[in-house]
């Protein structure tokens, strides 16, 4: 089985950014454990702060792998280009945050790709990831 | 370790209920699958088609019980007194949905619960209520 | 043929509330004609002030009698609950209002309800019932 | 007792137009039969796709008979002009529509016309009109 | 100089609708005293209860007399297509209404044919006539 | 002179949630300071989370006592239900809240039932009760 | 018969201030030819900035003279305050503007004021003046 | 082959109505070249400044001719009743639009007829025509 | 203990302006009265129909008086300015208004300057200024 | 003559996605029969997900060649960024959509480049475009 | 070269007015810094709590000065009578603020005078002014 | 002391794009004037149409030089994500627009970056670069 995660602009600084946000934990150390965690399945990472480079690698793997796990950061709230990728390919996409976008300002409590994907999760912190790789079991 | 799982109004029909939008089994045989998963965890059940009775059952067990899993149906969408209880208590509250909420009417986009939850889960159909389950692990 | 009446919140009071806007009769006195001008009907009848309850009665005879004829009151325009009782059940549903709902207030032009019902009925004062009896002649 | 039932613009077209919506039967031929049902009644017919045609026909008949069974058509939810002509007269107004039209666009949800009307009856595909007949007995 | 007086929808029964709001008088006995009161100008009159017919009347005079006194009725506030006959003309349209319209419902707050002519005058009973042939000395 | 304070959906926790908005003090004890400060007032109290019990009891009381003292907590910003019942009875009604609803999220700032009340008191903490009380000397 | 004329904000800029907008004739020199052209009424004049002035100026004459013209400038648009003093008095009072206010930006086309005067006039220039005194006759 | 032009209201001044939006040929003259361009469909034409009289026309012909091209005019905003006339035909329609709807007024911006036709061309002046007609091809 | 009653426009017509609004009592009477009723206190009163003059008063007293009670009139739901005096000083505010401002037009339903007091006391007509009082105890 | 056609996000998937909105023909192919129909104009073509990149070829090629024909997906109903490019540039661009846009979700019906561009043509699947390159003529 | 600066309500309490907010130095202090800093401009201040006040300022230096520093403090959200006195004169005018107004709540981030000022400098603290003197050289 | 200055999308066209907004001069040959005015300060420059790179840009400075300008161009109005990237960071931001973005479309009336910049200027031209590089001394 073979899922990837994709994170979307200014997830790379994980660990660096709005600590109490987002917490202190670098995103590549947390994927460390994840795939420590769950050896029967083929977990591989992209991160791109490019809404075009997004959809290219949706594009690329949509028709092919098992899953996507997106955290498309602020995207989520603005791109409907993403969520048009998202309706476009076979692969389902499970939707993740970080944080709960529902307790942040009234901008980030709509999501442009939710309907398109599967299901969606957020507020667990890094957990979040972890839950929709269970999801795929 | 307590977890209590709260269905809210009509949630009592799953099975029976629009089957296209919510699946056929019953909550009840998807709960005894459930508790036999995770024998760690004591899982206990409460099901009510009154807001009031929601209410009083969120007072009761909120500051004692490890955790909640909530899938408060309509009242998702129109109740602030539940989200006062959620807020009012201290044990942590999960958001479940069986349907992706976003790809419905405009109505369910937004909950009132949410931004009192530690987190939201939705769309993985009767999943939902195993992944909320995991994020208490 | 058996029909249910079920009237919502404020109903009770019908024939002391309001006269100018819902007339003077007791719902009870009403019903009473209405039987009695439908023999071959049976006609029964649910109040109550809880939304709850009345989600729960909608249940118990919605897969079963041949009509609900509903008078949801203020509830009409607040409960997506009822509405998702009503579009969970294989009953039809009319909904009816003793007043002209469209000439009150804004928050009352919007019915929450009439979309799950077969169909609609206001303003013909108690009469809007006996029009909903009629529609399953 | 005299009834006129107007009928607005592209209600010529019954039997014919999207009959998923508005059925099969032709306008004419329901007509027939509702006079039969209603030998007491005198019931007239007018259509017209114009909405000055409607609003001097009101006029015409508004101050001599005894009730107007009006489907505006598309008219209920842009007409201001025939709702002034329905206030201005003293004949009753009931407004029919054959389809519920809560059920469908945003659009049909207001009607320009309901709050001058006596009453308003909808859902019940041609029903609604023998209904509306009903109201006047 | 000549002068156009229009009358939209439902203008003909003044004396007859909703005295309270449009007083006793009919527009006919007005007109002739308005006529005795500007024997320098040439006062002519129409009135229909269509939007088409009060366009084509527009275009008719549009190009050739001094001046048109446009009470368009409900029209006012749902035709953009007077709104746009009146700016595609040479002659001045002074826009006037018997009632004070900024009094009434929300919906006659707003006038799509204003800002296309050259004065507003409101609320003078059908001394709003007067003013606006006044205007023209 | 007989007096009811009703108190809404999760005030019975008042003195356990959310201590920073509404004190530490429960509303029993209060309530009993109250009771000794206004000897010549029949204070008495109900409290519920659910909006038909709250309507229920106005029903009751609201054709013979002399006032009733509503903070409906949540409801007042949810329940048309609820407003209609204090519409419907004879008892002036006056509206309480601890907090200032004002200064809170804007879903407080609209209250459904304030137009139906005598009058209105908040952000005075439990004083508002007193003053409410003071309200009917 | 006494009439006064109260301008508001930045008027006594005008012939100076946007001439495309308001003209080159500064209003004393258009007042003193008004005067001469109705002998028979007293006209008077005020002009202020203030808000609270104009207030004052509304009270001191509002239960005496026969008639207030009131251009209200910008406070047209923003003054709930001057409504209500426009309420409070007994002087009927006539809303005038020079521009058409409707074929301008949209914050100018709702008039706070408007709903309390007798009538309104707008567009006429400095006309609107005239045609506001001759309303008085 | 088949197809009619039907302009709606104000387009039989082209030419002659503000020509800078417009331009200055009239669309009978354009016609008669548009005419002679495609020999081998049958191009015929009809105006119309009533809403009414254009929904009879589609009527008339929208069950036999192989496509209608529609400029509705300003009815593209505010006519539901049109677009349940194309709805309601078996003919294809396009919409059409001289000037650049999209670049003018926000009221232009909404059309209310275009998700009922085949396709939409706006923009191009008269050439607008042209390549509806191409489009049957 | 010192109290400041401030009130602001067209609160001086009191007794004189739509009595059966705001009652035929004269403000000042009322006062006598209260002084009497409150010998321990120290009320001041201030009135003026100018924004700028009542925040003058607002930050002339508001660092030394122990209370501040203040109708705002109209310029509670238009003024930013003086909400914005009542959070720049130390003396609390309490907002009283004679009628049930929610149960008046939409426009008297938002309050700029609740949000900084410290609670808000209306309906009570001129009793509503006791209760202020009667909170500063 | 030279034109170039710029496809934005997702319409590289064309003939794989969506295929009920989009159809199954792949835009290649499509171009292939375009350019053998044009050969007197030098039709080129250029195809990116990413907002920037298709900022960048329009200004590459916006000052020297003849026309542009733009699809711009999902960027048209949220790229203000590409709107303003087009406005920068001398090149005259149509604005094309193989599905008719107004008939889909609401977020599509509002186009931010359409007022930049000399025209628009939508809802004629892959003949959009040829339609495009015929206005060039 | 001339300069004034012009401070609206509250900003007398500069320095004793929500330090946090607003920081602690008085303006008076700051102001001679700056007048030291720019020894060739002459800079001169003004302040008024008083809308009316601060346009008759604006109208009496506005023909004759170089340039004008607003900071309109609440006004600028609320004013169109001093937007309309800065279009109406010829001096520049520049719109400063303190604080970073859209970093405050939502009612804040309109400003009514900005588009008729020059620009618009906001968030810097004191140092605001300062720049706004700069674009003056 | 190092400072960025960013430039978003069609900045590089400057000089060239509407000129009558944004002036003749490019921004190369201004930049070079300004590194010459503050030769204290080490000014570079970074232009981008792409918001990834823009992104990744201030991710890569944003930790250590000493202030950002930022001109974000349309992005200003769109990015959300941009947003995130200065919050994201601990150099500071400076908001810079060379028109004035409040007297232009509303769209442009919000910025997305305002509230996590330090402060905003515009409108002032080129110079609004300069204003922003000297707050930094």
């Amino acid at each position: 089985m073979e899922v990837l995660i994709i994170n979307g602009p200014n997830l790379n600084l994980l660990g660096k950014r709005e600590p109490d946000v987002y917490g202190n934990e670098s995103f590549e150390s947390y994927l460390d454990s994840l795939i420590r965690d769950y050896p029967q399945i083929n977990i591989s990472y992209f991160q791109s702060n490019s809404e075009g480079a997004i959809i290219d690698k949706i594009h690329e793997v949509g028709f092919s792998i098992d899953g996507i796990v997106l955290n498309a950061g602020a995207y989520t709230h603005t791109s409907l280009a993403i969520a048009d990728a998202i309706a476009a390919i076979s692969t389902p996409v499970i939707e993740v945050h970080i944080s709960n976008i529902h307790a942040r300002e009234a901008v980030r409590h709509h999501s442009f790709i939710a309907k398109n994907c599967l299901g969606s999760i957020c507020g667990f912190g890094l957990k979040s990831y972890k839950l929709a790789i269970e999801s795929f079991r």
